[in-house]
């Protein structure tokens, strides 16, 4: 049982490691919107067929509106996980200057195309010097945000010398205002969108890049014809287009998020940064807390770079948010 | 219109470059099973959250036992395409033979990659001269098969080169007496295994390949904790479990298929190759054919290099086999 192993999202690892534990489980360790966007009908046709142009295409349409990007430089794949992975295989570089902390995804592709990685709390200093620069706009896990017109700036020195900017925007549909979408297609910008975290279906897999023409063939030609399921196509379509779905998933994030902080303020726990899908609470000893909630049979997400940190998720409803103030107690 | 491009499963395409044909379209254009494997429900967790460890572990231990190959030598991917895509970019090889006329994204891949690329009805002669060796088994599309025997005694000599024999056994399932899935993990061999085609499921996108472990940990570098979706891997876990409907489907797509041969000789056409999935016919003018059939409403593969071959997939009922004999009219 190593737990310094555990991350997010791997509720069976914790109930292997915590046998004796309240069940059922609370699992408050990813950033997922606990109100799934309602999947209704799927066609059986979805699953059986191989997923035509058309579907591709209509999803694709129905992504770049909804986050207000050109539809022409918008790639589909499977998860946002995977272009953060492919994307060190296809770019030249050789100095990588990462937001830190941030999602390690970033930090580990990079450090294994053998690139020198640095990790700044301001990468956007190193625009005369690093290769790519990587950005997560908010910020996981402490919410920090970044201007797109300070980005846009930086993207026009980097792309000047032949440079990277990446922005995950993995949370970006929290707030449409600090999207780089709208920039999508330009010299030098990779913007990376997630399906699953704001529309809560994330086991479906599927994100999205808005990359200039020639990454776009490149990534293209590795991700093949048919690189997202059917079922993954069809649902994303409806929930990209349901502009009234996701107004008032905002405003119920934001209604969420504001519970969350008064039950952990109450709890004596003050949040020090977040989203509205997720709250970062700076500790005395992380590892003693995240034992003892675990013992509690609530999951919440630790870090291998701070003792000091946890991030919470959104309670999906009164008995967890019961769990959680109950569990909060000394 | 370009008609030249068109290849299978685009009834999309087929629909707008033939708007004034014969509705609804008998599609024959791919070799997916038209019987699929009964999806029954899936679990909302599947969709909602992040695969967990458990889920791809329990699919992939299924798959591997349905095959008959070690568990632990094997990759899940969104389908067998991405491998065939990724696999030039972590194999090191100059000289890349593949058998001809075969499945073309292999070709396609290495080229990419700027290999040079021997296109060869004979690639196992290239044992001591290419680094890298490419067969489906059984072919698509004529059907071709290699003894497992033959292929072990190929992969011994290209290992010991330090080359590669990949083997695509997308329709193995169909006869698993020609897999060498039992070989996988061993040095220098990689099987390429399908979901979509025998369980008739391509649009939930999952495939395998059998590797040895450096190989393993690299793909799984680039594919990341989550590269199969939830839905896909509930589903396939069953699907690979059900030995019944394994051995059930088999009998009944080679009954099928011999009612197919009856039709296509009836209207004067042999068979000169195929699988149990879709038969190859040798024709005087494939794209007169080709085009008389989709004026019909009948959509059927064609290849950019050959213009006396066509390709046929399994009618799905009497009225698409009607169909089928009516448009083969001359």
């Amino acid at each position: 049982m190593n737990k310094d192993l555990i991350h997010g999202g791997a509720l069976d690892v914790m109930q292997r490691n915590f046998p004796n534990t309240d069940a059922p489980w609370i699992d408050l360790s990813t950033g997922i919107n606990p109100w799934a966007y309602p999947m209704g009908e799927v066609s059986a046709e979805a699953a059986t067929h191989l997923p035509t142009r058309d579907l591709m295409e209509t999803c694709r349409a129905a992504m770049a509106r909804a986050v207000n990007g050109p539809e022409d430089a918008l790639v589909l794949s499977p998860g946002s996980e995977l272009l953060i992975r492919l994307l060190p295989t296809l770019l030249t570089a050789e100095r990588v200057a990462i937001l830190s902390p941030s999602y390690g995804d970033h930090r580990m592709s990079w450090r294994q195309a053998n690139c020198q990685v640095l990790e700044t709390t301001t990468p956007l200093d190193e625009a005369c010097t690093a290769d790519v620069i990587v950005v997560c706009n908010p910020n996981n896990p402490d919410g920090r945000t970044f201007s797109p017109d300070v980005l846009e700036d930086i993207r026009c020195r980097l792309a000047k010398r032949g440079g990277w900017l990446i922005v995950d925007e993995a949370y970006a549909d929290l707030d449409p205002s600090l999207s780089m979408a709208h920039n999508g297609g330009k010299e030098g910008l990779i913007v990376l969108r997630s399906f699953g975290k704001f529309y809560g279906l994330a086991g479906l897999r599927l994100g999205g890049a808005f990359v200039p023409e020639a990454l776009r063939t490149r990534l293209e030609q590795v991700l093949g014809m048919w690189p997202v399921s059917g079922p993954a196509l069809e649902i994303a379509t409806r929930a990209y287009s349901d502009r009234a779905w996701q107004i008032n998933t905002r405003e119920c994030l934001a209604k969420a998020r504001h519970r969350l902080d008064g039950l952990l303020m109450d709890s004596g726990h003050n949040p020090v940064g977040g989203t509205d899908l997720f709250r970062l609470l700076e500790v005395e000893q992380a590892t003693k807390l995240w034992m003892h909630l675990a013992d509690a049979g609530v999951y919440v997400r630790r870090f291998e770079w701070s003792n000091q940190h946890l991030r919470i998720g959104l309670p999906a409803d009164p008995v967890a948010e019961g769990r959680l103030a109950f569990a909060l107690i000394p």
